[in-house]
Order: structure tokens, then sequence, then C-alpha cells
């Protein structure tokens, strides 16, 4: 039974190959996570075990594809970067971005245990994902400028609705209380009325996080000797730093390379 | 803090709409599975809780995205079929495509345990998507002929190669045997060397799975009156049919409205 | 000196292949033709002699360029239809539009003086072009139905405008009496305040006009007796006819194959 | 008459917005110019009436078109080059390539006379045209020193190839004496057999033409007191030198801004 008679339908599929030379970013977007995070009764307004399952997401995914060179994540997305010379599956954007989202969501499920030990997974994980090129190392990090200063501001939003809900009114009076009000405003809602000074709130909170491969330590067993051996192995490490102002990438420079 | 300085990257996402009154099609594929199906022990040359899990998640995949009319799936792949006037996220192919793939993943990482209760999920599944579209009903059916019929000669060799490896040769033996062979040659050791008779082989082996939503009979309990209820629903089910052939279009008529 | 060094820039060339088994309309617009139009003193609402041009301009394109079955065109645009099963430049979009609206700019300006013998043309027309795909037979029909339609909505304000400024009023008060009105207000403004009766308006004005293959009788001179030979040939043929109904394509069946 | 029963075939027109930030380059090539140029006599290995119309027609094209900075062309080809920052069209490929081809095809078929007064045009020409992406300055200037160097590679073989034809020697000789020869073997049989020293020939033909805007001196009559005015203008001037060293673009380093 020869399958020529049907294989034409393959020259249906479309080449979606990335134009070279640019960088190109994979991010991962959470798929009904307001349900998801209530019915499993995500903290708020940050979970940190959340925050962590996803950070060991991140890093699972970038062991596998080691042509990643850095995350950002906040919330329940993920940002991949991959740099302008990378040719993983020749630059196909479907087959990367596919690839990526469905280590994450995989890892997400099998590692959901360690992080939430206390709490039955009811329904899996979905994320989507997509494909965004960036022909300049400049457009580049104004993209990861972009979610880190929807991180902040997101945060410093839920930050304060839930110091409101919390001491006691209701959701709609506390959406009704921050309506129209600045970054300023919501500051002095918090220290003033809720006693929280929103600069002591964790890196991890206001900054989200940032994976590199770090230099790291490791040791092993030596199949041979059976001795502890030490050696340095780049190690992708989440950080929780400002990656807006230059000092960050001063100090990583191997990343625009 | 504004985000207004940052937010003229978003306009580097491209629009990926996929052409009206089209058939999309959204095939995944596993990734390294040759190796996955190694390192926990499947079953050669089918394992039947591998294939009873792919078809688990493709059901619970149909269940969520209530759009896909037709699964079909054969060894480590599933195809989705979203109907010409599917408007699924506005036809955006990499979030149907990444929706579909994430979903699975998580699913098949999820109800792992289910189907191999004495195997160690050593690390995650990982599988890739992409969205292929079909002007016509027939290129359609054809594609999934396509599929049907990789799927028979893909299993009749791997019948035949797995039945002279269990029958004490090497692999390389079996290739070497089976080199330039047609399918009656293969059809002829399998029943005159090693006593398999192929067409009294399980269907769900030779046909693969197809998922339709099918009337069927579900009991609930009524919450006001605790007594058992019953409701006819469409509920995907497998079935492991020809669908190359008229008969099966004849029957479904609703699948190609 | 080799080149391969450089010809590495040749791989950012994007494939642009057009969806197989599906109608391709090239839909060429002139740009900046209402400066065009009165810098060579076209007649209002309609010069017969630039229409003429154009349908000129369309059967050399479609004499070229075999594979093109139908063209349709009005004011300054026209649609050049190709068939399901065209493989004209591997389907590359870019080719196929490109090779058209270029004919058909340089047939524009070739024959000029052919259809305008008393006006100097004083700079080159411009037109655009692109290509858009449609899946089935009624969507193809749809459009070249949206097209025919706008050309009579045009063409009736365009009547009722130029009719009311001929009678000595401003454009601009043509613009505010027509403003809000309904086509059978314009019918009416027409017949009793201009004496014109819409319906005897010569249809090519009406219906713009739609190009096939006609079977003709074709005379040449035969090289050997010098005699007359008399041929059948499909011949390019402009009609003004209703392409919206039934009947022209029950009387054309070999359009839809 | 209401449209909108049909206007929904608008939306199978597909976006083509060409990434951001990246340099664009519309080719044109001409269609069946080997049957063009002997259709109408050109002399070979180069004819200068039919280089100064190409280069007249893209001078004429970027008169019209102000965002393109840099032409080149050679033989029947054409690339024009817009900055990364150009918005025109908003970026929509199709828009941008279809009308500059229609734009330059146009041109050539009304300035013909002026260049070949002694030829009449048989038939218009044609050309294709194509938009490819640079994200780097880099990749720009190795897109436009792949086509000089295309330029001299065929420039030294036709000059070569001309040379034995025109020495009485048939096509299919002279292709065969240059079979397998290198860059200095036909620079060898040029001086020794032809008595050509390749280097003496026209930059013209060995470098093709790069057009840039210059700063022009311009006289104009003044309309109010009819005496001749001098302004500098910028106006599209063709060069023949080297674009591929460093040179060119350090004299003039607004073109990579």
């Amino acid at each position: 039974m020869a399958n020529s008679k049907y294989e034409y339908t393959r020259h249906f599929e479309t080449v979606d190959k990335v134009l070279p030379n640019t960088w190109m970013v994979v991010r991962i977007d959470g798929r009904g996570f307001h349900r998801f995070s209530q019915e499993h009764e995500f903290a708020k307004p940050n979970d940190r075990r959340a925050i962590d399952l996803m950070n060991r997401c991140a890093v699972e995914v970038m062991m596998d594809i080691k042509d990643i060179t850095i995350g950002y994540g906040q919330s329940d997305e993920y940002s991949f970067v991959l740099p302008k010379s990378c040719n993983l599956y020749s630059r196909r954007a479907s087959k990367i971005s596919s690839t990526i989202v469905s280590l994450f969501a995989a890892n997400y499920t099998m590692r959901w245990n360690e992080y939430f030990p206390t709490v039955k997974l009811k329904y899996p994980p979905c994320f989507d994902s997509r494909v965004v090129c960036y022909p300049s190392d400049q457009n580049l990090r104004d993209y990861l400028s972009w979610r880190q200063v929807d991180c902040h501001i997101n945060n410093l939003y839920n930050t304060t609705f839930w110091a409101i809900v919390h001491s006691g009114k209701t959701e709609t009076a506390a959406e009704e209380e921050l309506r129209g009000t600045f970054s300023k405003d919501k500051h002095e809602i918090l220290f003033s009325k809720h006693n929280i000074n929103y600069n002591t709130i964790e890196e991890i909170y206001k900054k989200g996080s940032v994976i590199i491969r770090q230099k790291t330590k490791v040791t092993s067993i030596s199949p041979n000797t059976g001795e502890p051996v030490e050696r340095i192995k780049l190690v992708p490490t989440p950080l929780h730093v400002d990656i807006i102002g230059q000092p960050f990438w001063g100090e990583h420079p191997q990343l625009l390379k």
C-alpha cells in the first residue's frame, strides 16, 4: 500500500522560518490562570510556591534547550531568549515555540507536588506561546524592560489591592479605592493605612526572576575512585534584580555577546 | 513608572491568522520518543498502556477545546481537526497550536501513573506542534488517510521487525532481513516464520485511533433528588476503524458538515 | 573573486508560497489616480477612453499570463483570477503579483497614445497589487460580487454627483446634497432633476468589465499559400454583464471547472 | 443594494507587515530579458543605452519614493534600500514592492524613445519584485556586496564571451572555451587573444550603478523676478564606484545613519 497518493497533503505545510540574525523571544503565558490560582488556593497577592515552581520549570527548560541564554518570568508568564546566531530547528518558529511550551507545561505538572505538597493538582495547567523577533540589542533590552516594568506595575497594584481586601473590604471596594490612583498614591495607601513599606517587599515579587547561566561549583562522585569531584559548570540560575538599567548588562557582557 | 517607553516592542509580534474557510489541523509529535520509550520500558512493537495514555490525553484535549471535531492518533503523534468555520482565538495559528500541545503534554504527565502504575516517570515527555490548513474536504480526508496509511506501514514493519528480534536475532539482522521487502513479503515472514497472522492483530494497532464526539448515555446524581439521572451527551470516543474509505464518512456525515 | 562570502544574504529571502488548492486573486489598484485623472483631463463621471485602456491592458496581461481565467475591472482597479490548480511560479505570491502589476503598468504606458491620441502622458501611471486567496468557489464568487457591487455603488454616486456639478453647483454643494441619500434617492434626483434614467446608462459603466476567454474566429495569412486561414482561438474578451447572479456562471461552467 | 453581504471576503487578505527596525530591500528583476534584449537588438556584452535607461528609471523611482536612500543596479536588475526606520505604507511588503516595480516598468516604457530613438519598442518590458529584510548594517552591506560581486563576475564572463564570438567563433565554441576558467584565465584570454585590457573597461560596466542622493546645485527661474535662482537640492545621482570596501561608506556616513 503506497502512501504516495495521499502524501501530497504534506505540501500544505507552510515554512515559518524566522528572519536570520535577529533575537528570538518565546513567551509563554498561563491560560485561565485566574481560575487555576483560585482552584488551587494560591496565596494573594503572591504565592511563593507558585513562583518557585514557575522558576523551576524555566530552569528545566533551559537545562534541556541549551540555546536559550536568558529567561525572564513574572506572574504566570515566562520569556525565553534565543540569540541572533541560534539555528535551533533551522529557526522554525512553530517547532521552537511548541517544544518550549510543551516542556514547560509538562514540568509544571510533574513537579507540582514538590512545590505544593499539600495541594492536589485538580487539572493540568495550560500555557500558550508565541515567537517574537527583535533585530537589535536595544530592542531586546526594551522588550525585557517592558516585561519587568509590567511586573512592577502589577505587583504594586496587587499588593495594594490585597492589603485593602485583607483589611476587611470587598474586592469591589478595593477596586473602587484604587481607580485612578498613581504609583505614589498606592505607596501612600500601603504605608499609611496598611503599615506596609513597599520598598521592603522581597525583590522576587518586585523584580520578577531573570535566569542566566552562572558558573557554579558542582560536586559529583567519580565513577573511578568513588571520591567526590568538584567541577565548575554553567547552571541556569534565577536572580531577582533590575534588568532595565545598564549595570546588569555590564556585569554579564556575554548575554549580548 | 509608565510602561509606554518600552511598550513599542509589542508591535514586533506578527499576526499569524490562518486563512478563513479552511480546515485547520494541529498535529503534535513526540520529541525524542525513541529514547523516552526505552527509558520507560515500553513493550515492543506496541505498548497498549502508552497508546491508551495518548488516547486519554487526546480525549481530555477535546473535552477542553470544544471546537475540535476529530482527533486521529498513532504512535507518538496526534492530529486534531478544527472545522472551516472555527473562529477559536480568531484563528491565530500559534495560539491554537501552543494551547493544544501544552494541554496534551501536561495531561500526559498528570495521568502517567494511571496508565503506568508500576513505572516511575523519569522526566517529562515533550511534543512539538504545527498548524496545517486544508481548503477542501477531500484535502482533509487525504491528510487523514496519509496518517492512517503511515500507521499501517509502520505497524507492519515494526511487528515484523520485533517478531524477528524476539525470535533471537539482533536488531541489525532484523533490519537486514527487512531491507527491500514489500508489504506481502512481511506478511509472509510473519506467517511462515513467526506464526503470526497479521490480519488478526488488534485494530487499535493497525488502524490507530480516531476520536469523534459520539452520543453517549451519561448517568449523574441529581443534586435535588439524589437520584441517578440519565442524559445523552456528546462524548469524545476513540474508535479503531478505517477512515480512508467512504463508509466512515457516510456514517458520520456531521464531520464534514 | 568568490561570491560565497556574501551569498549568505540570499537566505534572508522569505518563502511566500500561497496555500495550494485555493483560488488566487491578484488585484491591482491605481495609486494617486484622482490626481492622474485630473492631470490628464479624464471626462467625468466616466471616461470611455480610460476604461477602454484599462480593459486593453487587462487583455494584454491575460494574453501573456495564460493561467489567468477571469479578469474583472472597474474604475482604476482590476482583479485577475488564477485557478485552484494553478502552479505559476510555484505559487510564489510576490512573483505572481509583481509580474502582473508590472505588465499592466507598462502596457498602460505603451498603449496610452492609442486611447488618448490628443492627450500627452505627463508622467507614468502607478498601480499597487496584492494576492488574496479564496478557498471555495462561493468565496471567489462573493469576492467578484463584492467588486461588482462596489462598481455599481460608486457609479451611481458619481453619476449623480457629476450631474449635479454639471448643472452648475459646486462640488461641495453636490456632496452636501448627496449626504445620507439611499440608492433610490439618487435614482430620483437623476431622473427628476437631471432628466437621466440611470437604467439606460451603458452597461460598461454600471457593471464594469469581466474578461473571459471566448472562442473567437481568427483569420491569419498562411505562410505557405498566402491565403487567409480561419481558426477558432480562445481570446480574452471583455463583457459588461452581471456576474453576481447564477446565469453568468451557468453559461460559462468552465470558469469554476 | 448593500455591499455588506459580500464584504466579508475582504478579511481573506493577509497582513504582510515587515518586521520593524530592519533594512528593507526591494529588488526588481527583468523577466524574459534575454529575449527582450535580442528583439530590441541590444549591443553585446553591454548596451550603454539600456544601462542608461535602467538608471534613469531608478532615478525616477527615487524621485517619487523619497524613503529610498540607496539604489543599486546592474544588468536587468535593481535593488532599492529603505532604511530601518522607514514606515512607508506601514511597512506592508506587497504594497511597497508592487508600487516600486510598477513605477519602474512604466518609466522604462515611457522613456524608451529617449534612450532608443531608433528602435521601436515591440512589447512592454516586465519585471518582478520582492522584499528582503536585513537586520544589521553589515547584512545590508553584504547584500549590496553580493550584487556588486555578481555584476563583476557576470561582466567579466560576458566581456570575454562576446570578445570570442566577435572574433568569429560560434556561441557554443565560446562557451566551451570558457568552461572551467577562473577570473585570471579570462583576463588572460581577453588580453592575449583579443587585445582587451579588462582594467580599462568603463567602471559603469564593471561596478554597476549605485544611486544616492547628492547635494546638487539646481537652477530654476523665479516666478516673481523671472531671474534664474540657484539652490542646493538632494538629487538621486548614479555613481559607478566600489561599494564593497569601507571608503564608500566612510564618505557617505548618512547612508547607515
